[in-house]
Formats: C-alpha cells, sequence, structure tokens
C-alpha cells in the first residue's frame, strides 16, 4: 500500500484578484491514487496567493470576499509598495494562508454541500500558479 | 497497528454566533483510537462557520475575536445578501478557515495551557454542525 | 521505516511584536530524521503567537503584515484587556492561527522561492516560544 502520494497541478490565473474553484482537479489526483482513506493537504507555493474554502455556488461570495480583504489591505499603501507594488497581496496571501488539510475517503474530499475549495489569486494575472497535492493515506 | 482513524462528531450552536470550545470532545475521540502519536486533523464541513485555537479561560476572548470579525465583515454589506442574507457568516468562515492541524501524544493534543480548540459558529443557532476528526499516526 | 518524526524547537523573542524566518531550523528538523517525502506540521502551542508562510526577503513586509494586524485588533481596545493586557494578542493570534502544514521532499520543505516560515510574536519579548515540528512520511 502507497502511504504518501502527491501531484503538483498548475493553474492560470486571469484576472488581477479571483478566487479560482478547484476542487474537480484535487478530486481527480485522489482519485488517480490508489489511497482511499486520509487527509489532503493542498499547498500553493506562491507569497502573493492562498487557499480558501467556501462557497462558489453565488459567485457573489468571491467578490464579498475579495472586498473584505481589499479593504483589510488597500493596494499601493504599504512599505513593500517600493519594491514591487505588490504588498496588498503580500499581507492578503500572509492572513488567508498557503494551505488547507482536508479529510477524504472514497475518491473524494469529505467537503461540506457548500464548500469548495479555491485557489486565491492576489497578484495576477499569472500564466502558472502551481498547487503541491499530497495525500497521506 | 492502525494507521487512519475518524470519527464525526455533532453539536448544536445556541447563539446566532459563537465560539464552542470542543477540547474535550476531540481529545476523547484520540483516547478511543489506538493511535498512541500523531496529527489530527479537524474538520468543519460548513461555509459559514470555522474553527479557532485561542484560549478560552476568560470568556471575553471569545468576545473579542467575535467583535473584530463583525467589524472587518459587517452583516447586512454583502452582495451575497440578497440570496439568504448570511454574507457576512461566509466571508468569516473563509478567513478563519475550515480545519486547523495538531499533534498529538499519548492520547491528548499537544496544546499549550492556554490553548482550546473551538468551533466557530457565524450564522446559528444550527441543530446540527459537524465536525469531522482524522488522526494520522 | 519509520513513520512519524517529532522534535520541540524553542526560539527567544526580542520584540514585542515580530515575525521570525525559522525556514532554517524546520529545515534541519527534515534532514536529522530520516523520512524523504510526506507533510510538515509547524505548531506553536501559544495563544499569544502564531505561524505565517510569506516573504521574508524585503523585511518591511514583516512590517507591513504586522501594522494590518494591528490596525484590526488595536491594542488597549478589548474586554480581556482587564485581565492581562494583551486581548489584541490572542485576537491576532486566533486569526493568524497557530500551525502550517506543508509538504516536503528530498530534505527540504517544498516553499516557494519567495516563502519562509515565520514565527508570529504578538505579545513578547519572550524567552521561549516553543515550536513543535512533526513529520508524517
Amino acid at each position: 500500500m502507497k502511504l504518501i502520494f502527491r501531484k503538483e497541478l498548475t493553474f492560470s490565473t486571469n484576472q488581477h484578484e479571483d478566487l479560482i474553484d478547484i476542487t474537480r482537479e484535487i478530486n481527480a489526483v485522489i482519485s488517480e491514487s490508489d489511497i482511499n482513506n486520509g487527509v489532503c493537504n493542498i499547498y500553493i507555493p506562491h507569497a502573493t496567493s492562498g487557499i480558501v474554502v467556501n462557497e462558489n455556488d453565488d459567485p457573489n461570495i468571491i467578490i464579498d470576499v475579495l472586498s473584505v480583504l481589499r479593504k483589510l489591505a488597500p493596494k499601493g499603501s504599504f512599505l513593500h509598495d517600493r519594491i514591487d507594488g505588490n504588498g496588498d497581496a503580500h499581507v492578503k496571501s500572509a492572513i488567508v494562508g498557503p494551505s488547507e488539510s482536508i479529510p477524504f475517503e472514497n475518491s473524494r474530499l469529505l467537503l461540506g454541500t457548500w464548500q469548495s475549495v479555491m485557489l486565491c489569486e492576489f497578484d495576477g494575472p499569472k500564466y502558472s500558479r502551481k498547487v503541491i497535492v499530497t495525500l497521506i493515506g
């Protein structure tokens, strides 16, 4: 029995800020593995992005979440902006965090009915955002 | 040796917003398993709730945390409110996050003296809030 | 093969608030173990601190993150302050969270180029802040 399974996924982002539903792609990684039961670690190795779990049925929730983060960390108000103008994206990324760990069983994440896993882009658009999926079973 | 142990717990919430200490119930799951040493993943499968770790000795800390989240995401100010009036709860849930992963040893979480695990209710009261506890050892 | 490896690290903090890069020390724990591939859980057992992943190349990012958290939870404005004056530190700790879980391979965390793991001190200086590192492979 294999106890660890890892796969790196890549996503393109089209907006400067966005939340992108990656639930289907993560469930596909779980299906591809031969691990039936465990915990799935979803990790984004970028310092201006993050991983969030919430509802994606009403697309307004994405807009609501981004608007609160924008109010919390307004663009153009940071010391780091002198270097590359994306201080707000780093602060949002630090607060949201780069990972979530979610239980899975029978080839699917044990998400609630209204939960999706979403990649948070705070400094896009970016051609290539990696997400590292690691299953432990 | 069993390497994975999972149990689903259910809690009722009585207030519209609350933080409820679930440390005792999680330690009971660890005691019930035969895994002595590992990491405990605590996951809440609801999009208007969360998991937080902090002090519960002074009950004012719960009030303080909720007041900051309420200031950050004020009720009634979101696009999603047109659908079911709980946009603020979704935003708080997205920022707090649905899970924590905590090491355990000898049948207990390795919490600090002043740390408790708390279920965050942002859209209650709710008759049934599930928490999925997964031990990996 | 050992599947679990745990080590407790200790750090001193010199400022009242600070983010301290602990990436090197965590990679040293991974090197010391004989686990080649897995997930590293980094957990801080204190209720006025946290773990954040972000950039540490420009030290201004630390200042930017702390300034946003200070605006969100201003010192001296909390009910808990009547007891020991650090209500703001508890709120910051609750929002940032006490842990991160990061994949590792070949004796190193799979961090992005601009990511460091940082201990967040919100109520220092403190002589001894523990960090529990648990590897699952």
